[in-house]
């Protein structure tokens, strides 16, 4: 195991270790290096890094991808991260909301779909 | 002139008036509801709500313009209003690689490169 | 409650009221200021103005989610839309295959797929 | 020549027989057969069905051209094509503005630019 | 019948005669011209060309169409040709987890997501 | 100097040294640990894996970059790496072509522009 991939499987368990756990065992049979490549470049290289704290880099990515509208579960697990990393319920909502101006009110409309069931989820 | 447009233009001297300035004139003779739907929606409506602060908002709209990838004219006017509302150069700078992630290497070089051409005409 | 609020209310009901109403209070308990700005941006100020027919809006709004491919539930909301406008299902059906000209065969036959389930649903 | 591919060159004259000579010209030394499936599929075979009139047609291109924003020459092409088939300019950037909406305001306004810079060719 | 359809439905049993055969009864009340272009073009004109050989034709579309994430049942579609056509379950791994450097990790993943359902249905 | 970032170095040189050279230069004073990324990931670890051959990877990249329609740049670069891995330039416009099919028909024909100027400045 990598010094990366360690660092980055810390950096999940500061992020969203289930989504990962979740991930890995799907991927395990029929992909496990892109799992690894998972924990090592976007959590051991990219989140780690220094000049932006982790709320905004959460806020970051919940943003491209309700703007993208192409990845509605790494959206779904990425609104838990925004959580478990100090974002509010309401600033999630109103980073969604915000992409109705450079996406479109569909994109915005989906995202907080997905917002909505994560926290649902997150009250039961 | 609606509240709400005198509350955007208001909004727009805090976060990027020339870059509006510039849009209002590009659609005078074509389009001019277009500019004042601009002033009205984005800045009139959305970046004056609460419970997120503006640093964020520009946050999210880089990030979602970087991933997009297809409107690099509003990349840079939003990678302005970064700097104009107290982001770093470092911190955009994270935002666009991280992008990389979540949209692919090519969105954030081409992201990336157009910071640069932002920052470059800032020092001129 | 606003003029321009009151406005896209009865657009809405013109257009599309079910779905509106659906979308309600699908965002009344988290976002209801983001169908408060459907009715008021998109319904009280764009599908209101002058210049072009509702019949054509909609032709324009069917093609782009279409082509977008992001928006299923939209698309099948403006279909809907659509039909109540005057739109024929045949006129809908040909906007929906020319867009395998602009964004590819699968776009276009995903947007038949959604337009069928629209057509049958109508004829219960 | 098939059949096909001279009911698309005389459609082509209906439509934009200049945008189509410059792009067979471009495609002459390197894909020939691309610009004949253009002829002979787009505008042999669909821009020439029935059930819906080409003043729609071009409307629901230039609808997705402009929700996409990866494909500003075609569009000023489909903008030059819309005014030949007897759309007006108010028609045209009635159709652009519309997309703020479901695609976002930087597309609108990208679209609203080229069109500007079509309907200013056209006064020469 | 034209030349072209024969031709295509000739190429599609090489390829992928029971994707086919499904989307021609899905089409076959709403849209029977669309089933027939899909015969006519793709098939009959384009994977009938010389110059690029069939395996490599479906290790583009699997990539196009993982890229895209827009076209989730066509990519099921794609690995069932790409298997069909000769490239083995690894080739077609490999490809779709190059797409996290072009289109970012959430398109890798979901494609192979989508690879795997399609693996194990052909196991049983 | 990281063995990943030497083995992607390598593996550029098989590829497409003078297009990571010039990445290198222009995200020196920027972003260079951007570059470095670009070395270690897709070419240390993604370009270098089993079970694809480089053409085909090269005609996976060419494809998604195609149908993307976001990144001329990078396409080009790939265009070029395709030529310097084996593919002739009667598969590289096939592969273009053949996103019509799945991605529009504006996607190929600017594919096939960016082609044709990767194609003449080889020849200079």
């Amino acid at each position: 195991m990598s010094e990366r991939y360690q660092k980055g499987l810390k950096q999940l368990q500061l992020m969203n270790e289930d989504s990962y756990e979740l991930l890995k065992k799907n991927l395990d049979d029929i992909a496990p290096d892109l799992a690894r490549f998972v924990a090592e470049f976007p959590y051991g290289e990219i989140y780690t890094r220094k000049n932006l704290d982790l709320k905004s880099r959460e806020i970051a990515t919940v943003a491209a991808l309700t703007a993208m509208g192409t990845a509605p579960l790494q959206l779904k697990s990425h609104i838990n991260g925004a959580l478990n990393v100090g974002c509010s319920k309401e600033e999630i909502i109103e980073v969604i909301i915000q992409m109705a101006v450079y996406a479109g009110f569909p994109a915005a409309i989906n995202g907080i779909m997905i917002a909505k069931e994560v926290f649902e989820n997150k009250e039961d």
